[in-house]
């Protein structure tokens, strides 16, 4: 107890300082105005990255205006200073992308029932959109296979893609102009915190069970089969393969494994030698090709290979008047609409963070949402359907080596060229070779080594994960999603309603108070330390206060000391409610019942404002106040000792 | 500069020791098992109260076993030391309730539509099963108004209470039945943690507006209307009685208004005087038999005073097999069940835990709630409807002395005799005289003092208190309640979405770092100090890290330093997931870019054992944590002074 005898004298001063004026105590005059909170509420809610600093602090009017509008539209930041060796970057890259763009856009327009042309036609007018409006330099736009499998079961319970096929071309489009409404609207608002909201585990686990379902659903393609479930899920799938088997066909199965088997082989090289990615880029038009002129040479259709059929030649046609907001299909038409608007904005969000960290190159979510929202509007209006940023179209791109959104300019004007003069090549395309593309790309997708890797540092991230997996593979996309979702709010919502306090003692050797838990330091017998977690809030103001009288209670059986001090210190509490103020009024009450002082330490800013603005702070006395866990202690050692009289020296 | 060169050479040396064995670092060596963590888990979030304390830690079997019996039934705790004393307390507390049941319990009915009996049934089988069960000591069991009016509203849309009679009273039976099954679960699996979610402003709220439409309601029976509006929000209610004003008669409005202003005597009295409680307490009784003298006198039925009309004699007849479970209904009674069982658990658990912290007597939440559920499920067994401990009520048993559940048995019989012999007379009751003393008790449960002090205090608990109170008056009561519950839920997402995070800086007088804003603190050149909110999670990981960013250039800005080392304190944070510690690691790549470097100081025991698990530590070395915050300091001023060599001498 040396060490305490000695500091004794000092904070024996300061608690009377305290009482006097506060020199070295909790700083009670700090309190801001009702606005002065409120826009920094706001500014944390929905600014928290500052978005106008780049334009907002210059003098002059011009440049400002300037800035602006080199904020807002970001084209006109980089072009600028464009030239020839950026140029010569991005040409490549595009080019590469676009050989991806061509059978991805046929095959997913497929997964969503939709013509083959609608999938081309997406990757010419929203990438165009995405370089005038995009912030990200490494995002390449086009369909994604997950969002268009979604988009199409959805509205086929409104309008069935075989009986009324313009109905249901129509309502896809409406959809696409909802998702593109809906995602302007988060990214001018700012509500990029909902996209937040789609965790990393979530979307890893939504992933995997996406890829595992539309694998099965390529099966129809690679066995050749006419009949299929039109369900997504694992059982149905098997079921329809084992009762149509007859069906299978010899012909493009081996077709179709041996073009699974070069996919594949692409991709070894490339993670053998990340130089060729260009191999693994231009596979799929390979297989695209070969495959066709291999079907076209051998009659493949005679055999069982069906063909993608005819294609016209042909830019996009104008399609904002066949928008179609009949009540009747409306509620289908936004449930697909906000459900994939969000989806493809995690996806694409999330993979354009993740380059712009490797590169360190600027990345606005907000603006991102407007670039995508913009895209799928003016899409909407040029028959085009749902993009985005898909994973492996922009790790392509990236490892292409783009340098601006120009690549997605040359990925525009080649689709355009291809729209014009070869689209009719492209009807040649045998089903399969689209089946074992999205087969390939789907492989790519199942991350089971990051299973393993949730596993081992959070279960409960585990449970997220498998939630969205098993949801997908065995209910169905939009469920598993939800119920995965649901789980992390629920998390977030455990999280309010159980914030760990714990104990706390000295460490000797710093002079500091941790965890008693955690490390090995010395308590005060009779004071017991608490650190509260954050926040208190009503959820967990009834769990506070129970968890306080455990820790008297298991305090006065382990060390058989009545408690007579609690020092709650507030240091980690950054919120609070007025419930949970009530709720510290109860436990004063109790404590007081029970002849046990409370003594609070370094409440924050925020949690000071309104204890005092409660009259907590005046009922209770300013002198219950300390700024540091020290003086507290010494507080109630010395009120202890005092209490005790002389009799127990032996404390001293 | 000179405190810190003083210290420097300690440590200097200390952080060579961390190097080594990390004597006085971060404790590494602490891991938990998962067992050990999930345990603890289960414990926080479900057992936070130890409930079963009282006996597990017991050496005898039969003490043990004992023990745990008096936990299950508390009324074998209190029984065995009950005394005469005790009991006459519990009489005149059983008495004065009584006198308020009655007339309570059929007005109460009148409001769910019921016949009035069953408002007496629902005060004799309930408060037995209470007694048994209940761990308050002052709750008196009884009906409850805004539970009634909502359970009648909802059962009203399947089944018409005028043209059905019987199906309806059947569909309030198996109401309560799935009341008290849902409750007795909640109880059982120990999801008390749900009540929590019903903070004490939207309690509030809901009680001032189901205050409010329930007067409105009243106005009906005070004016002597047949025709009235079935809806409750106000627009309805004050269109209904312009439209059939001619309807008004003045004979009911003057007793109303006599006996109300009787009753608002009483309550002005008991305000003024706490000891004279009991005329409050008898003021309903004395108006239902006053009000009924007058009008059988005065042959008031002629004169437009419309009453009870015929009550048979006898106590409750069984109702078990009447309860319905027909699909037809099934949806509207679990509706009606689920919602008015949170909600009077809400309302009884607060009101006994309010007064359990007042008088320093036991009180358990889960308890209580396996209790409700118990008496709901006898009470549908045995023609009862909803009961819970309403506030007024218990406010009445706490005044008049109750010292243990026996109250409510005194209660039961008086109810049973009064069953029994007198139920006839009651039905000569006026309705207006129901009326005002509904309308007398609605008036104490509006509390705009409170709703002021929410003002003053929380600005957000006042929107969700208003929330709740305009939603109940102009839309309905479950959609206010809904609302109202859903904006505290957001409140508590959007404090997980953006845990505030501070800058730090050196306290001189203390020697401890505190927030800049807060305090007069000194900071370092070079060395940005933050102190993480609580938690980091994936709804904020990508706000953490543009905040950190934020900060690195606001501080470029404001003091023309470059930022070289960011020191990032953990201390708060009680709690990380893996999309965060992905997102800290993004942080690291970016700041290492920027040619920053990062130390973390103090991890939690939970946030360490994930950064652990993670790899994470392993990838920055454990060098980068530190225990203290003057040693993660000490470290960077250090390694700033040797990176700029002996030439900047100045600076050391």
């Amino acid at each position: 107890m040396g060490t305490l005898g000695n500091r004794e004298v000092h904070n024996h001063n300061h608690d009377d300082n305290d009482r006097d004026d506060h020199v070295h105590g909790v700083n009670f005059s700090i309190q801001r105005g009702f606005g002065t909170k409120l826009k920094s509420g706001l500014k944390e809610t929905l600014f928290p990255d500052d978005p106008f600093r780049q334009f907002k602090n210059e003098e002059k009017t011009t440049r400002r205006i300037l800035k602006g509008v080199q904020y807002f539209i970001p084209i006109f930041e980089w072009l600028p200073t464009y030239n020839w060796r950026l140029f010569i970057s991005d040409l490549i890259a595009g080019l590469t992308i676009s050989s991806l763009a061509i059978p991805q856009g046929i095959s997913y327009a497929k997964l969503a029932d939709l013509p083959p042309l609608i999938g081309l036609y997406s990757s010419f007018v929203p990438p165009l959109v995405y370089a005038i409006f995009g912030s990200s330099r490494h995002m390449a736009v086009g369909t994604i296979a997950a969002a268009s499998l979604l988009i199409g079961q959805t509205i086929q319970t409104v309008a069935d893609p075989k009986e009324d096929p313009t109905l249901y071309l129509h309502l896809i489009f409406t959809t696409t102009f909802i998702t593109g409404i809906f995602q302007a609207c988060l990214g001018i608002f700012r509500l990029g915190i909902l996209v937040d909201f789609f965790s990393h585990s979530t979307i890893n686990g939504f992933m995997g069970g996406t890829a595992v379902i539309l694998i099965l659903q390529q099966l129809k393609g690679v066995f050749g089969m006419v009949h299929f479930s039109q369900k997504t899920n694992l059982v149905e799938v098997i079921k329809s393969i084992v009762n149509n088997r007859h069906e299978i066909r010899w012909e493009p199965t081996v077709l179709g494994v041996v073009f699974l088997a070069f996919l594949q082989f692409t991709r070894h090289l490339r993670n053998k030698n990340p130089k060729l990615f260009w191999v693994q880029a231009i596979g799929p038009m390979v297989t695209v090709v070969v495959a066709g002129v291999f079907t076209y040479l051998v009659k493949g259709q005679k055999h069982g290979i069906q063909i993608v059929g005819h294609l016209d030649k042909g830019l996009n046609p104008l399609s904002i008047h066949y928008l179609n907001f009949d009540g009747k299909y409306l509620s289908a038409v936004l449930q697909a609409g906000l459900i994939t608007g969000v989806l493809s904005l995690a996806e694409g969000i999330a993979i354009g963070r993740s380059f712009a960290v490797a590169d360190n190159t600027p990345h606005d979510g907000n603006k991102e949402m407007v670039a995508f929202g913009l895209m799928n509007l003016f899409g909407s209006f040029t028959s085009c359907y749902l993009t985005s940023g898909p994973f492996s179209k922009t790790a392509v791109n990236y490892n292409a080596g783009c340098k601006t959104a120009m690549a997605n300019v040359i990925q525009a004007i080649i689709m355009a060229l291809t729209l014009q003069f070869l689209a009719p090549l492209f009807g040649y395309t045998p089903l399969v070779a689209l089946s074992v593309i999205i087969i390939s790309a789907m492989l790519g997708l199942i991350h089971y080594e990051e299973v393993i890797h949730l596993y081992k540092v959070d279960k409960f991230d585990f449970v997220i994960c498998m939630a969205a997996f098993l949801g997908v593979v065995f209910i169905s996309m939009d469920v598993g999603l939800m119920i995965s979702v649901g789980l992390g709010v629920l998390r977030a919502l455990l999280y309010v309603a159980r914030p760990l306090p714990c104990k706390l003692g000295k460490l000797p050797e710093v002079g500091l108070y941790r965890d008693t838990e955690q490390y090995n330091v010395s308590t005060f017998p009779g004071v017991l330390i608490i650190q509260l977690g954050s926040p208190v809030y009503f959820a967990n103001s009834n769990y506070v206060k129970e968890r306080i009288m455990r820790y008297v209670r298991s305090e006065q059986v382990s060390t058989g000391d009545n408690v007579e001090h609690i020092i709650l210190d507030l240091s980690g509490v950054t919120s609070i409610d007025s419930t949970a103020i009530k709720a510290l009024d109860e436990i004063v009450k109790v404590l007081t019942k029970n002849a046990i002082k409370i003594l609070f330490v370094n409440p924050r800013l925020e949690v000071l404002e309104k204890l005092l603005a409660s009259k907590f702070v005046d009922k209770l006395g300013k002198e219950t106040f300390y700024l540091t866990l020290d003086d507290a202690v010494m507080a109630s050692q010395y009120s202890l000792r005092s209490a005790k009289g002389n009799g127990e020296d032996s404390i001293a």
